[in-house]
């Protein structure tokens, strides 16, 4: 019988770290929900791409990866500031699954309390193979297209991302000097 | 080269207008995205499936008529109540687009304003392939399966959507006529 | 051991139907949560009492009907316009309960559809004990007063709440008749 | 001493007789502040205009009107959807007033019991200085231009006003014809 | 008469810091308006306990404290984000009051400027009985119990609330040593 | 023909940075639209004051310098979060206009990225003529005067705004002593 997982994140960028989980939880499951977190964020530091810029890098890293289609749905997930009632939210916006995958034990936790069996992914070099650093490495132009598939490298070439995150950089240094003032 | 065509609607439920509208599409563009709008809406006897519901039955109903995954995308619309400004939210939530396809003219005009290319789509016996005329048949057991997709049909019966649908409609009848009482 | 029942309405205002209610849960839970819903609503002609009157009438009434304090909490509701998260939503603002009265199927069926037991209240004579049919009368000059408990009937009085409603009134028939110009 | 009075409406468009009420509070105070409601409506067959639309023809019309920019203030209003809390929302927006100016029972309520001092203005032929009258006129291509100010009538032109109307009206015939059907 | 004061806190948890501006307030006011603050807020490091629980835990403690039901309101306050309208909203939410309590001097001068007597409640080791203080004991297994009463400490460990924080802990310095790293 | 500027700040408060570049962009527009961020935001230590306040400081500070009620706008531009989105929704609230000034990158490049032209602004004395520097001085008893113009020294007086600021920052010492604790 079909059976669901989800995995939620921000993907800012979709790196290496968030393909494992996905090739792993497609080894349990039938189909996984890539639910894309905190969809209105977009153009600041943290969260330079827009939903639609990280559904299409998704889709092709994806492909790339050869995974197939129907194993999988794209679904943006809205932030909303009740963290429980969070749950519901993401519930009424996916179909039906089972299991949620994560390696934030905060997500987990939520799942958990409202029912559902959640698993922890330990995640490989988490502290490479994460958002955080490879934004920061493209900030500093530092190497940082091996730590994401080559699809999404591209891509974020094609739209002029290091262009954005640096101009995004400039800004939060100047916000933060004021600060300081 | 990829052409990405948009088409928005509530799919409440997903019927073969819709599904006339998106192979119409896909005689044009490489892609078609399917924008499932009023995503926060359910429950109520205008919009009875959830978000998680309606993309379910789409998948289906477009597997069902041998689509191919990669040919679609399937994305959420939360309403924001301000039409101008809700072109931009669609525009941030999805993939590049450049033509947008709809029988509604509001939605074209909005989308012509802001500067895209829109078609108009003359729906075949739009009083019959109709949301609203299905949703009243369904509560009214008169038939109603034929005027959706095969799965579509399945799905509902699935999830017990005929029961969910007749309660809604007991309760609009109360409300209506305590109000006029 | 401790059994909760919740029982959500608008209470505009609170009158013998909802008084009834209350009684009939407090029978076989040891305490019953009212749910203020529509918390936001206020001064319009369907919603004319703000929250905190409607706690106030509400705590007065019970008080007179020998009600004890530690039988119910009451707690605001504000809306959310998510139906199915909306549960939720409720959960989270309230103690823990176990089973939901209402005369409205639309809510039962929400709690029933997320997994709680419900239990449908006939309302005695709900064309009378009614909301809408109250706010009628008072705006028309017609008698009311009984159809509340006294201390609601005074606590409106009180806060000249009959005057606001006719003006809300006043201003909705001009609205109309701008409408049908 | 300084004295303001407020006055807001919602200027879908402003008509001849929102400049009456301008023009007669302007005979007490020496500044009126122009609150525009519901700025976040546009593009909808009962909100035509955008903010930024209203705005420039109101700002026209009162230049026409040889009415001094430094008696006057524009101020956007953004629903909020709390009647009474909307009332501090406004006082938050304006420069400091004493008097609220309408011809609307309902705003002037809020504003009184909130300890303001109000003024009902007796409009002039209000079934025809409407905005409803106005776009009703629009859209069936009868005389409208003499209900407004000439250089609203002009900036309605020059912004392909009525075509707007009448794309916004003719999807309000399909969405009622489905409604009914 | 009857006078009533209005006191607002986040009550994460409720303390004996609480309890005491509780009493102290009783002293000179027939009824406290305990006003839960951020009521959306839940599951998360500062605010762990969703509005539900809060309102249990206040409730068993006051009941411990000999302190009548008749004598106090419990109101969830929703979060808006802008700070001189949410004094209007919470009056909107509350019975009539006339005082206003805290330690906090933000929140008092918004209900002055509004046009309330407050008064600035001086608390007993504050850097001791503070929500703060408190969760970050629970986190690192330092004794807690006593800076809460008795049955607020037994409902946290009733409804599981240490090892809730434990995660929620755990979870924030997974994401900072993302950030820094 | 009519060209207008767009001058996006938060303006807490207005200063003579402010000034400046108001100034610099009416000798290349014909009439600058200032746009007030944040609106909903006052009664914080980053922003003190009302956008009404605000509204009225920029006007008076305007007419102090000579320059025409006829050459600028006053437009209150309420946050939304999703940065890229709030670039239409500054446009439907402003009249129309066709370039950006600025003198921060990351508004500009919102607007640019939304094909506009953009001018960045070179700020005199940045460290100085800050919000935060002056917020700092007048919590601090540092002369903040010679700061902005006179006018706005003079309404801060006036409004007893220094007393604000030093209570708000006694309430975030508290706060972050707590949180430190």
């Amino acid at each position: 019988m079909l059976k669901r997982g989800l995995y939620i994140g921000r993907f800012q960028p979709f790196h290496k770290g968030h393909l494992y989980v996905v090739k792993r939880a497609l080894e349990e499951v039938s189909e996984v929900i890539i639910g894309i977190g905190s969809t209105q964020a977009n153009y600041d530091i943290d969260n330079p791409f827009t939903c639609g810029e990280r559904m299409e890098m998704i889709r092709a890293a994806l492909e790339e990866a050869g995974i197939e289609h129907k194993r999988y749905w794209l679904i943006p997930i809205p932030d909303i500031h009740n963290n429980i009632v969070w749950v519901t939210h993401v519930v009424s916006l996916c179909p039906k699954f089972s299991i949620v995958y994560g390696g934030n034990p905060h997500t987990l936790l939520l799942f958990e309390d409202m029912g559902y069996e959640v698993r922890r992914v330990q995640l490989y070099k988490s502290e490479l193979y994460s958002g955080t650093e490879i934004r920061r490495r493209i900030i500093n132009d530092e190497p940082w297209e091996d730590l994401v598939p080559p699809a999404v490298a591209e891509f974020i070439r094609r739209i002029d991302g290091v262009r954005r995150l640096k101009i995004l950089a400039e800004a939060y240094e100047i916000d933060k000097k004021l600060k300081k003032a």
